[in-house]
């Protein structure tokens, strides 16, 4: 499948190597065209990998993962283009932290709405897809990478869209997906990132995730 | 050991009962010294068991929950009133969620402050640890009813404190307490809520809790 990711930081890169790797064509999109971090991804992803702007890999991808830093996500969006995520599954991987005041961070969104439902609303032709922001970058497209069986959780509107997103979580190696409903579900998703800072200066890593026990 | 707990629902009765049956002297408060749960759960909890004001519950324990509503536990801690609370261990396991805009509810906090660094600016002189909001009150005091261990987490500015709300939640059945630091990690654990919303709607139930996985 033809996916594009917006977002060359570590996010993006990790998202961008494993959908490559599973067999994907990936292109990475930046501010920029000639952005130094893309085509450095680009050289090293092999044949499947490519890069341009944010609208040159928005416009290419059937699905397109939003990867930039929450603060930049709408302006990333905007630049991509609202033509080029029309009826596309959009991937919003972003959280809305807010580090200006220090740590720990605020939530620029409030609790009464989120990032996810923002950028659903901004751009209502796309089919937005809350997943993979309640774990860091390593662990993405690798859960593996830990002791243990831990789940992934998604949000959105359109079931098909879903179920799409679903399918590529289980080919990064996520054996347990919870779908937590509709894009409104967003905000606990992003608030649970208040827990995971917690969470993570306690047991000293910010390799680790949560498995859910009924 | 002598424990007040302030709330006579089914938190602070789920919690009242637990700590009679693993030996403390319990004392429920409510707002009315006549409140008709309270004098019903002392009437059927024993020796153990006895009911009054919450400033006779503040009064009587070492240590103090505030298991009341999120809404009211401010309320009702000033009715205990400062001098009772002095120099106490004070649980704080209510949750700051407002529903009066429907669900999901928002946090009443914000996400910059939490109930448990309220309550600990309200009551400088009392050790405020958080601790057990992350689950429901089914789970509270029986963790070995879920299928599988599951992790506790708890915070507050006083080592000691926190040690002896460990001690008491070991007494429950928690193998696993998780330090998360300084009382602001309450705005973790509380925005958590959010999070464990969405996950009861998808798993259809609320017995259940995370564990960690590394």
């Amino acid at each position: 499948m033809k996916i594009g990711v917006l977002g060359t930081g570590m996010v993006g890169s990790a998202i961008a190597t494993r959908l490559a790797e599973t067999g994907h064509d990936v292109r990475m999109g930046a501010r920029q065209a000639d952005n130094e971090k893309a085509k450095a991804w680009s050289a090293s992803a092999g044949p499947r990998g490519s890069h341009g702007t944010f609208a040159d890999a928005a416009s290419f991808g059937e699905i397109v993962f939003s990867a930039t830093r929450g603060d930049t996500a709408l302006d990333a969006l905007a630049a991509a283009g609202k033509d080029n995520l029309k009826g596309k599954v959009l991937v919003d991987v972003s959280n809305p932290l807010d580090f200006s005041k220090g740590a720990p961070p605020t939530l620029f969104t409030g609790s009464g709405d989120s990032l996810g439902e923002r950028v659903q609303r901004a751009f209502p032709d796309a089919r937005v897809v809350k997943a993979l922001n309640t774990v860091n970058a390593n662990l993405m497209g690798h859960p593996d990478r830990l002791g243990g069986e831990s789940d992934a959780f998604l949000c959105g509107n359109d079931a098909d869209a879903k179920g799409r997103v679903a399918a590529l979580l289980r080919e990064f190696g996520w054996k347990s997906v919870i779908d937590l409903g509709d894009i409104r579900s967003a905000r606990g998703m992003e608030a649970y990132l208040l827990f995971w800072l917690a969470v993570s200066g306690a047991v000293k890593t910010s390799n680790f995730n949560v498995r859910i026990v009924r």
